[in-house]
């Protein structure tokens, strides 16, 4: 079931043999992450990207005066690390905690070039998925930088249609970068 | 000198050989882009990456009320596109254009994916290239939520280091977010 959600959003993006993905499911390790728990703290090493199965995890930065800036969401078939630690395997700043019980497949680092080597499918697996992540993150940076609190509010819809009524408020709000009681105007007002 | 210059470029990330080397130059094409001559416009589909030789290319968006935000530089050894428009061969909402007489060796979409089949050292340099990409665009996502305009000016010195005497107060004030008044204030309180 797990293995079968991978393998399906594997062929989305790319052909891959059975033999293969064999290959590439040997090297991930099954975790189950609890509701408020952490999967990376700032400061730590990430070892590992994770593909959500079941749950939801949430990558964010503290600032200096205390407050979380959410990065990302991560529901199920999403995969989730703080991508520079991960690159360079040096010590990140992003938190990321799950919203609710949690189920993932950990890949290393260290797997994961090693399957590039072994497993082209792979590489091209991520380049194409970093590749969609870029276009996203450099849309989300413009909005950010030239749309409307209310624009920023219709785009996290798009995005995440699945979250809209399931994330408490305070977590769409600071993804948007608006207070709880701002958002709660910006709908009211649609 | 300009092949010497990316094949130097492709050797810091991947091992190539001369051969696949070749193979990529045969579907490069140079071209001169005038200072103040666009390279893309919005809604136009970018068929094309840049590796820019010399000059510099610059990509913003407008946004409703005429402001431009700028989302990336790229000098010497940069590559630049439009990375949605250039991914979906959709038309675009990024504009490119030179901020000084710029050369640039041309790859279309068509023949990367090509060359990711018959040469993939070229898929791995791109892949790696674009996991740098994610990160620094990530970084810079987090950087406008969460520091201060002093923050994100140092943030930019250290980016590009070599744009900081040769970049137009307003192009650097634009990036960062603010007026280039509020710029010059920052710059004489440090």
């Amino acid at each position: 079931m797990t293995e079968e959600l991978l393998l399906t959003n594997f062929r989305k993006h790319i052909a891959i043999t059975d033999a293969e993905f064999d290959m590439v499911l040997k090297k991930l390790i099954p975790k189950k992450i609890k509701r408020k728990q952490f999967f990376l703290h700032e400061d730590q090493v990430a070892k590992d990207v994770a593909f959500v199965i079941s749950g939801c995890l949430r990558s964010y930065s503290i600032d200096e005066n205390g407050f979380e800036h959410i990065l990302q969401f991560a529901p199920s078939e999403w995969w989730m690390t703080d991508m520079y630690s991960f690159v360079s395997q040096q010590p990140g700043n992003l938190n990321i905690d799950a919203l609710e019980d949690t189920e993932v497949l950990l890949l290393s680092r260290k797997n994961q070039l090693e399957l590039f080597d072994h497993c082209p499918p792979l590489e091209r697996y991520f380049r194409i998925l970093t590749e969609k992540s870029l276009v996203s993150t450099r849309q989300r940076l413009i909005n950010n930088l030239s749309l409307t609190a209310l624009q920023r509010y219709q785009n996290f819809c798009t995005i995440y249609p699945t979250l809209i009524h399931t994330l408490a408020q305070k977590q769409i709000a600071a993804f948007i970068g608006v207070t709880p009681q701002f958002l709660s105007k910006l709908k009211n007002e649609r």
